[in-house]
């Protein structure tokens, strides 16, 4: 499976030339976007929120990762293996936290491109296609030598006390594990302390509260309601943590 | 064919996460998303939606439904069969108009779940591997057991004189099936009383009327324009029926 | 490979349908969105667009494209056939750029259907059938008969000079082919005379230039803003060109 991890969005042509080289690369091999609305450019809450769902997936998968303001820069271009699952895309941090969770992680630099490489999609001409020959057994080494794995240097924290993303129904994402954090511990956010709750319907109408999500992550929410809208929740609100 | 009616929206990670496990479980099966932006949380107006689209679909289908706002109480986990469709979701009205259409249909309640069951993502923990496996030819027996039918107990109409869905053209469709309607049915919205038209060009532009849109909905449009925005439409807005 | 060119949005019901025929009537083919949000029902930027975009796609994909205002109207309903790559859609205009770009282009008028015909979703009803057929080898004439091509009659031009698509960054793109500029031209739009950058890091931040994107079209942009917001692009905003 390629699991695409973007902040593309939802409008073309980004994803679709995307899929369209990794058919062609890698003609049976399902592809799913995951998130085409990660945290825009943004490459420190994409950390957090790909550690917490790139390892839902089976191990093989390979995660094929967008979030690339460097693009045309001399960032470099890498491999991450963690855990059995690959991961592609630019050195900006955003596989920091992935890497530095998995203790036998690799990490490859790309030194091989395709054919024509243009200056500002590399998503499509660089990380597809090598996405594509990873997902069919193409060995690394073949485009990639072993690089020096610089995931420490940016200093970012093991947890991130922030929101790293707002979700379709309004809900706030955090960059922290959900087990972690004591049972009793109050979130503060928008002028209110949080306990946690189990689920949405443990809690009355209008009420705000944090839960573990399906995915581990601590998520603040209303129920019944936006909790954006409510708390003034944005990406890179912070959070403090009592208890 | 495995097709999602949700209230996921585009956004990240939900409708990702579903396509993975439903990839994982029924590899073969085209999996296709009809819609992630049904009325969120609002199973009311789906099921009049859900009865005019699933039925355009093959015989042998298998209906992914989730509109789940009771996730985590005591609602029902469901199976229904109609007309050689299936449809898998929450017991919550979504699948009454469905159901109360096919004379012979058979409900399930879903009594087994392949593993962890998170408390707010059933769509994926529970609805899609039983989706997976009612598309690859497991026996329904083999995980859910007959159940009564409650599809009468809500009392909803047998058509739903409201906005059910505005559409991105912003056309509102209602609940109301158009062939039910006299041709010369008037339908009062906003303020004007409008007249059927065959199609969009058989009207002048800026006026509004109604007509029977592909799936066989009365649908409320205005030709060049947003109908929702001319009209004041939303999901919910009545409809007046004369003639 | 199948192509969707269209202005359907990221909203349900329409790309759904669509992929459902299209899965039934070519089982084996991969299906990519590659613009969903095409100029809502305006051919012309769109020509421009498709012009662009298409021709990256590998010969004998096919190329369903539905941006059709007409629809309901006598409009032809077409097949173009230019470098190996078959187009099918409404004739609007959308064809007439990628048709005068190939000089041996052929066009078709296609005067079958395969069954009931929606007035008003030719796209799901019959567009999505024909291009089934084609990307599984059915001759074009089974369904169609070779017939005027008419894509001078409107006399666009051959390039652009408008903005014919914001996006999702921010950035306008052009209708006018980057490689046919002067490197030294300047692009007037919004108040500001913007020279052409190599890429986004080139830049300072908030500086605005233009550059030659990854399709070949010249793409007003601003380094780490939006270029919609901060010089008022919209699609039609006209590009005044100097040196």
């Amino acid at each position: 499976m390629i699991v695409l991890f973007t902040d593309f969005g939802f409008a073309g042509p980004y994803t679709g030339q995307v899929m369209a080289v990794l058919h062609q690369g890698a003609p049976s091999v399902p592809i799913i976007s995951l998130f085409a609305d990660a945290p825009s450019e943004r490459p420190k809450p994409c950390a957090y929120l790909l550690a917490a769902y790139g390892t839902w997936f089976p191990t093989g998968t390979v995660l094929l990762c967008v979030i690339d303001p460097g693009v045309g820069s001399d960032r470099r271009a890498v491999v991450v293996e963690a855990e059995g699952r690959y991961y592609v895309g630019p050195d900006n941090g955003l596989f920091d936290i992935v890497t530095r969770r998995s203790p036998g992680a690799r990490l490859w630099e790309i030194i091989w491109h395709p054919g024509p490489l243009s200056p500002s999609f590399h998503g499509r001409d660089l990380f597809a296609p090598v996405a594509a020959r990873i997902a069919t057994g193409t060995p690394i080494e073949d485009f990639a030598q072993p690089a020096a794995d610089e995931s420490l240097k940016r200093g970012w924290p093991d947890d991130l006390a922030e929101i790293v993303y707002i979700d379709h129904y309004g809900n706030g994402l955090t960059g922290l594990r959900g087990t972690l954090l004591s049972p009793k511990a109050r979130l503060t956010v928008g002028g209110q302390s949080l306990r946690r709750a189990a689920t949405f319907s443990a809690v009355p109408p209008g009420k705000a509260f944090w839960y573990i999500n399906s995915n581990g992550l601590a998520e603040i929410a209303v129920n019944g309601r936006r909790a954006d809208e409510t708390l003034g929740l944005a990406i890179g609100t912070e959070i403090a943590i009592a208890g």
